[in-house]
């Protein structure tokens, strides 16, 4: 592969620019900002590639983009890849604007250059290279890229009903993935599902002069009585029926997950977090069981009344709190919503509304599947390094739609490290990481279609 | 006085603008906006009125505006008055720019036109139509014009301290009042005390992606649990010792309240605020003694995390909380903050910051005060009804520093009705209330000049 290699390398500066190009388009689903450009503007990128691309549109759906470069094998190779990113806020806090990409420190910074417009545009770059020093590729690539990942990917299922062509293949490259503390590639064969939803309490038809709480109910108030239901301060979740369908790792998975324990630097995590401690104290393979197998509620967002300067006498009308709950194999998203309604009714918060903002399932790949082998062995080569293989990562994707219900393989793998601030101000990649992502896709590419199937 | 209301009557239209000109000028303590400016305003407003003006400043305060007018006994009427406004935010509630005065519909629409630019403007539009109209005024008119009201009034007591002849006279005009939803006008003998605190629970040194709360301690969750220990359910303060200064209302005081409430029209605020119930259903003579008699712990203000359009699955780094607690006479400030630092100490919330944004001590006028005689006839005369004389208001101002300290009697009175909105989008008054309210100070000054003092 050093042809391959030595072209990326060559090529270095273009593929940073090619990254730029798709980051200065803002994407923002959650604010509905920029979708129908961006799709526009990976598709002309697919096909600059030399892609079949196809932009699919669903009514209320933010479009689909499908690009299928052929191989000589009659294996598939998917990748999947979504073109939205999070909402920039606080944008105070960036230190440049984040929709005009800067690189500074060999960093590339910019929303979404990490998740996940940087292995997008990394793989794409991957199959160029490919494609340019050896002419065909060894297997059929097909990039599916959404564009509703960052709010749970609510119309997906319904592209994978409409188009179940378009899912198939015999792997996926999953969209995210790094490295660890120790310059470590981490691989991961499965993503928790997520409940996200809103819950909204009431009081007058206005915000009030604050001396009219003595006799005016405080919807904050409400809310911080409700959400104090939610979990106790030893961080369990007191919604009733929540942790039934959770499940202890097996034997098995308790000693894979002591080897990987065993190579953490969580001293350089807290370090780098700013933290003392873990929460409850937690280390070692308690600290890593908890994180893939425990699911969450977390509160994302607290908003009432007055939030800006100093002081403002006032008495809300609203509060709303926004909520997730990340789901670990076996929990179903729509269950947990329905115990959410259910605990809030019979605590006596049945006047909260719960509005629900993202649903997905978790998902699990085997570790002995041949495109697990296959982005392992790539990630040694070029990394130099045993990569480390979790069963789960703590964070969401649809690869339940994309991938379960197809019966495809997935393993993530990507561009990130532990500074990359993903759905934080100050997005960024390392540029080596980067141009490394690239080589290992590459080489993915090479080795899943020598392989038999 | 039917010379001077005529004169009152045919300037209107000048009357109106002048008060536009005031709002026209942002002035909002709590964001540090236009203070400087609004200060050179009023100074200039009030020396076109013919007062001696001065402008008094102490280091890290807002200017402080003097302007006193002569008068022929040798009685000194006090006029209280703040020329800073509440913050504007939340901005897209405004149907018009709160900063370009507009009417409509009988209203004008602008912050700061009830609380209380339109009182500073009416009082200074009645000593001025009174000497227009009969030359020398009956009393001499000091007006004391702050610009920290709307943040606690934190260096009002310095400049009590450096100045205190500026603060003396025989009766105030505390700046605020108005009529009920009967058009029935109320007076005020007293207000509340305030502590106005941020409670502020810290995280990581970043937001971070929600997957991470596995592990990572929630600051939105540290606060809401904090938050939950401070007042339950039934609206109990759980603050040891909050209550031990909090006094029932005489027996006197309680037939007081009882001739109030018979005359109040509870249901029309019902209607108004759009609520079915009070606070703890409570109705007639229980409803008002709480809104007057007790104290409160107010949520004025969430933060957390992500508060825009959809979702964001964030860790956030801290959360805030602003809270006011609303003070009844014999309860002090400073103690409070005190018992509420000692009280999350003890519940294990001693992380948490307590930042003080204004603390004030309640204060009361004796009923039978002659200020509170002339204002209670002159408004019998100019409104043709009784007025309704509360022994207290829910609200807070500086009334203590200003008044309690020096032993003068303070009566709140002003243009204000009950759609004012006053702190909150479209602060409006109604034209024909601000005119009465002109003719109303301009028959206390004839009042209180002629009545022995």
């Amino acid at each position: 592969m050093r042809d391959v290699f030595d072209h990326i390398d060559r090529h270095a500066q273009e593929y940073v620019a090619e990254l730029a190009r798709l980051v200065r388009q803002p994407s923002v689903a959650a604010q509905g900002v920029g979708l129908e450009e961006c799709a526009r503007l990976v598709a002309e990128m697919l096909g600059e590639a030399g892609a079949r691309v196809r932009v699919y549109r669903l009514p209320g759906a933010a479009p689909l983009v499908y690009g299928e470069f052929p191989g000589r094998s009659r294996k598939t190779l998917l990748v999947y890849e979504h073109y939205d990113v999070q909402p920039v806020e606080p944008l105070e806090e960036w230190e440049s604007d984040p929709f005009e990409p800067e690189v500074r420190d060999g960093r590339i910074f910019g929303r979404g250059v990490a998740d996940t417009k940087g292995n997008l545009v990394a793989r794409l770059c991957a199959v160029r290279a490919y494609r340019q020093v050896r002419g065909e590729l060894p297997v059929t690539v097909k990039f599916l890229v959404e564009g509703e990942e960052e709010i749970g990917s609510p119309n997906l299922r319904r592209y994978a009903d409409a188009y179940p062509d378009l899912f198939r293949a015999d792997g996926c490259l999953w969209e995210s993935g790094g490295k660890d503390h120790q310059d470590v590639p981490n691989l991961y064969l499965g993503v928790k599902g997520i409940c996200y939803v809103e819950l909204v309490a009431r009081g007058a038809n206005r915000d009030l002069h604050s001396s009219m709480a003595t006799i005016v109910p405080n919807p904050a108030w409400r809310l911080v009585w409700a959400l104090r239901t939610l979990k106790d301060e030893n961080e369990r979740v007191l919604i009733e029926g929540f942790y039934d369908a959770v499940e202890e790792p097996s034997p098995q998975e308790e000693e894979w997950l002591r080897r990987i324990a065993a190579g953490r630097d969580d001293a350089a995590l807290l370090r780098d977090l700013g933290l003392d401690r873990f929460l409850l104290d937690l280390s070692g393979v308690e600290l890593l069981k908890r994180h893939l197998y425990q699911p969450t509620c977390t509160i994302c967002g607290l908003v009432a009344g007055y939030g800006g300067e100093g002081s403002k006498t006032v008495l809300p009308k609203a509060a709303r709190a926004k909520i997730d709950f990340r789901l670990v194999p076996r929990q179903r998203a729509e269950d947990i919503l329905h115990k959410l309604r259910a605990h809030l009714a019979r605590h006596g918060f049945a006047d909260l509304e719960v509005v629900p903002m993202g649903l997905e399932d978790p998902a699990r790949t085997p570790p002995d599947s041949e495109i697990v082998r296959v982005v392992a062995a790539a990630a040694r080569e070029v990394y130099g390094k045993e990569p480390v293989i979790y069963p789960m990562m703590a964070a969401t994707g649809p690869m339940d739609v994309v991938c379960g219900r197809f019966g495809t393989p997935a393993v993530g793998t990507g561009v990130g490290y532990p500074g990359t601030n993903v759905h934080a101000p100050n997005e960024n990649i390392r540029i080596r990481d980067y141009l490394e992502g690239i080589k290992h896709v590459a080489l993915v590419l090479e080795r899943f279609g020598t392989l038999e199937g």
